[in-house]
């Protein structure tokens, strides 16, 4: 039941493994296991239950499909999951799993690990494009070529400058999904209602190691404060969109009565099952078509933010896949537009006819200075 | 590379199985197929070399993993799969297999195939819940209840009333999608630009033929007009809000200081990881969280309907997942519902106790009237 | 306060006009006075009580910003409106006023009015758009055009199939629109909890003499089930993508580098502030704009369709605003493009130069087949 | 014209007025006077003619509805402002008028002056908000209630937590709004192609000084880099999600059978037109409706991101309406949020009923800690 044809053309593979049914279920065992040696830890359970959770518990023996089933029946993950886990250590320690924990704390906890790991391989994809992107910049930055405004021949520009400002807006949207990563993939731990009821004075400690051992940052309980989900999936929006922009530009300078710039070539790309003599700019259509879906499932993320009481009902349930499915489309869009930042064909006889026909003069006003100005201020 | 944890909870294993690679797969190849018989059966082919094709064509040879990677390199599946059935029908054979299409027809006609067969399996479920609420509604026609507005108790209504209005506005949204699927979920073949160039005078008795062997409607292409995906996917978005308000009511009819109804037991269903005295309204969870989503989904497509010229960049692309989607979250709340609709505990006791202390009497007014107009309009 | 400003680049004065306050308040007047003589007619009220009602309520006697603060305070529009006119109406009318009614009946009634008169006006301006675009098509259906798939020269086609495309899309999305308004666009009443209490048996006969009396068809009461608005949302955001898809190839053909069409030349429209030369695609940017907003517009009425309980808190409060806004865009787009489609400029010499230029032959296949029976589908 | 019977009730009426037609011209006005002195004072204007300008321009001269019609037909603004504007102030100072600038600087530069002017007032409010709400959370820090999940009873909580959730949410918010609003409300100037051509090497300190002017932080041109656009309004969307979450608390702790809080008695506010005995969560319906519509707003905006060249057709046209509105909603829901968390009425009875039935102690867990630490982490 793979459906690999509907993500694998929208999604790098390494993203897809992220956000795999294996990814899913090895980030819950480790939310078990780091919870339990953190409750041992701070004197809650005996340190050789924990240390025998943390032995027993082994991802590799769950079946998914068999755990979907039943997690669907469940309406949560966390119920069969645990029990599954339970057997495999059995006696005492199956008793020492899951304490003071609840099934949202597991599906929150798996999702921020998810983010975490998104999140660096995405950037690095991002950068590429916005690196590749300075440095066309750079080298066209005194180039004039027409510049086009409500897709009319307009005044002159430095070819560069519209590289530069694609740089920025990539750069613009990768600081705000950095922030909001930093600040809001964090351990999710509050127990049945979010008061980490049994811990005692210990919690705050407890919450702290737990959250080292996984590699998130520490946070107060957040199940029905969605704000962070929201920051993080509408900073995905934007990067989406901002990426976006560079491909419409391609694909407007790639037109046949334009032909400034194309994507470059790649064996087995762009072809068409039709027409022998095409090169379609496929990368710019992974992502267009990422930028067009992408406002509504913000929209669905931020659908959710009243939720009802100390956890709510439909609302953070609906989080997990759209959070996925964003982080799917951003790899796609960075990981094909890296490939074309880094390769795009230039045609300089085209850009000197397009300015040339124009009959607008060539005097690129300041556009030398903006660019650098718009690449001083890019992250590093 | 599955990701059954994130759709199973969603959606049910038979609408899965109607977007999984495999269906996909399969009807692509029957696209395949169907076209090279129609157009031999109109003289564009020798027929021996349709039936070559007919015969060799073999989905179960084809590795989808494989296929996903190519496609996703190519920017369609239509370029590896083609070459694939190319291989297998050799000579001749391979020189009439997709004569006169282009990549969107088999894009497009497989997501048709699979919106027909997704329609089925839902309306099925739909069927089910509308079925039980107007059962219900005639039972409680006559039983007074608080009604509540704005979330405070209001005036006396027939405990039937809100149900019979349930089920009409399912059926309303029901008929919505019965016939944006009817008018719109039909064949798609234009070739390269929309054109049928190379069919000649026989094109339309080609898109016949074909459309009737995959089981379509006919239609002139439609490539780059794209009401018809909007359509079909707007009546599925309207459907799985009306659903959502049945599960609203019962989400709220189930509150502990409220308990006129809750959902029925189901063995495994609805239990807390962390509580075990709770009984959470798991199936209204479901209906709830694809009503949350449901919204931005249709939003996507709606984005992208200014498509440019005769085959658009990025918009087209964008639809087939955002459709299956939301296929697969009505499926999941319509299955969860119709378990709901069909069991659903209604507590007399509780009802009548709740109507006593809002002290407003028990003139239920022309309820039983209204709810027999809403379910005389019901479709059967 | 006014915000013209705002409203008019997107919106025509007439649907502005539909939408604004004086409309809102006399169609809230309007239907007060239709309840009353409904109800006296079916025995419910003295029949001179009816008819002082009708005498007295003045709506030009009403301030609206004295009302605006009123009814935000109060937050509903109907309790100030009705003590402004039982004060008009004075004595033993006063209290035969808003009776068996309910503050949604007045808002969702006078809403469904403004649809009617909505509909009206804009399915004027898209049958220009349609009827130009068929005029068009017919009479470049055998002229060859290169045809242009993701953004890349294709292969030849028809010019005037781009036209008929467009005229049946326009087409598609109409008749849903028109569909939804005739079964949905229906009068509201349903009293305190939607059961028309104090009706008695004549509750069916007020509804139909009253739903007559303003122009509106008749159903059971729908405070909580909003499948309708949804489904008249729905199709105008269908509508909107639809006048799009014109816009975006009028767009495209208007560059420097295509030339085969552009907007007509229209006294004080399409100028550029800073460059005098320019001839922009003003009319395409309206509609291009439109096109942008709708999708997020659907998305907000489908979020309230899960309303809680007989009437909901924040869903149905949420949709007037964003109707108006629908059809204030799409009256916008409509009256653009029909402007453009009736004087569309075409230059036959870029046409043909294009396509020699792309090399690809002159076969427009069943180019003309295909338009005539696109255009055969239209409705009148 | 007016619409202020839509207007009002979602917004506060010092918000409305930011965005309101005098706002606009005013503004409008601003920037050009700005722009020439700033260009005088660096040389490229005559300093009398800037001061010509600055003497002679008189917003309040400027019929807003004339303009509004002509700035429809022109498709901009600037077109029928500029024109005015060089008509009342005449001879050489006309000229000097709008140098260097094009219909898009006044626009974007307008709208950024606009969200200043916004963002402060709607702060205040929001402030009120969490200031009101962090001392109830500080009040109730120990009282146990009855916890809720997936809207069943579940264990016991501090009743002050949830307020302390609601608090820091609404904090989170406020951040990522006061971020963006730093980061991205600045000048918009950078002439016809966004080279600032005519400037000449004074270009940086014209902007520097033109942007102090307005009361805005400095920037290269955005035309079409509307990342900032994206955030602000993203920001919005997340604030009002946040603000909804405390409104769907208040809405359910109010209901007849929970009874724990409700909103405070305003004079004439939270009636019913049928039923006096009613008092409804007016304001909790505000801010839940806001919270309906923000999503898809926000979606519209991301929807824009894309934007073609050097500026676009129809996508930044379609944003200034979209943030006001979102700028709309969110005032009228933070001003009725503050009247409710300043005057809650909260019923400890009623909370110890309710722990009391649902039988599962009072142990409150780290609800302390859990809140000091949530209102640590709050803005002044």
């Amino acid at each position: 039941m793979s459906d690999l044809l509907r993500q694998r053309p929208v999604a790098t593979p390494a993203m897809i493994a992220v956000f795999d049914d294996a990814a899913t279920i090895a980030h819950a065992c480790a939310f078990e296991v780091a919870l339990a040696r953190a409750e041992a830890a701070c004197g809650m359970l005996p340190a050789e239950l924990a240390e025998a959770i943390a032995a027993g518990v082994d991802p590799a023996r769950i079946d998914a499909a068999e755990l979907a089933e039943e997690a669907a029946l469940a309406g949560t993950l966390a119920i069969p999951l645990v029990a599954r886990l339970r057997a495999m250590v059995g006696g005492e320690a199956a008793k020492a799993l899951h304490v003071a924990a609840t099934s949202q704390d597991v599906a929150d906890t798996v999702l921020m690990m998810q983010v975490r790991a998104a999140h660096g391989l995405l950037a690095g994809d991002v950068r590429r494009v916005r690196g590749a992107l300075a440095t066309l910049a750079r080298a066209y930055a005194e180039r004039p070529a027409i510049g086009r405004t409500l897709l009319q021949d307009a005044m002159p520009v430095a070819f560069g400058l519209r590289l530069a400002q694609a740089a920025r807006g990539v750069d613009d949207a990768l600081r705000l999904l950095d922030a909001a990563v930093t600040d809001h993939a964090v351990l999710q731990w509050g127990g049945a209602a979010g008061t980490r009821v049994g811990a005692g004075g210990a919690s705050v400690r407890i919450a702290a190691q737990c959250a080292e051992a996984l590699g998130l940052g520490q946070s107060a309980p957040w199940h029905a404060r969605r704000t962070g989900v929201a920051a993080i999936g509408a900073a995905l929006g934007i990067l989406i969109g901002a990426l976006g922009k560079f491909a419409r530009d391609v694909a407007l300078l790639a037109q046949n009565g334009v032909g400034e710039a194309r994507e470059p070539l790649v064996a087995g790309r762009g072809g068409s099952s039709a027409m022998a003599h095409k090169r379609n700019p496929t990368g710019c259509q992974v992502a267009l078509s990422a930028a067009t879906r992408a406002p509504g499932l913000v929209a669905s993320l931020l659908a959710g933010l009243p939720q009802e009481a100390e956890r709510g009902l439909g609302g953070w349930q609906a989080e997990g896949p759209v959070l996925a499915d964003l982080f799917l489309l951003a790899s796609g869009s960075a990981a094909a537009l890296a490939v074309i930042a880094e390769g795009l064909e230039i045609d300089a006889v085209a850009i000197a006819r397009n300015l040339a026909a124009a009959a607008v003069g060539n005097d690129i006003g300041a556009s030398a200075a903006i660019i650098a100005d718009l690449l001083d201020g890019l992250g590093d």
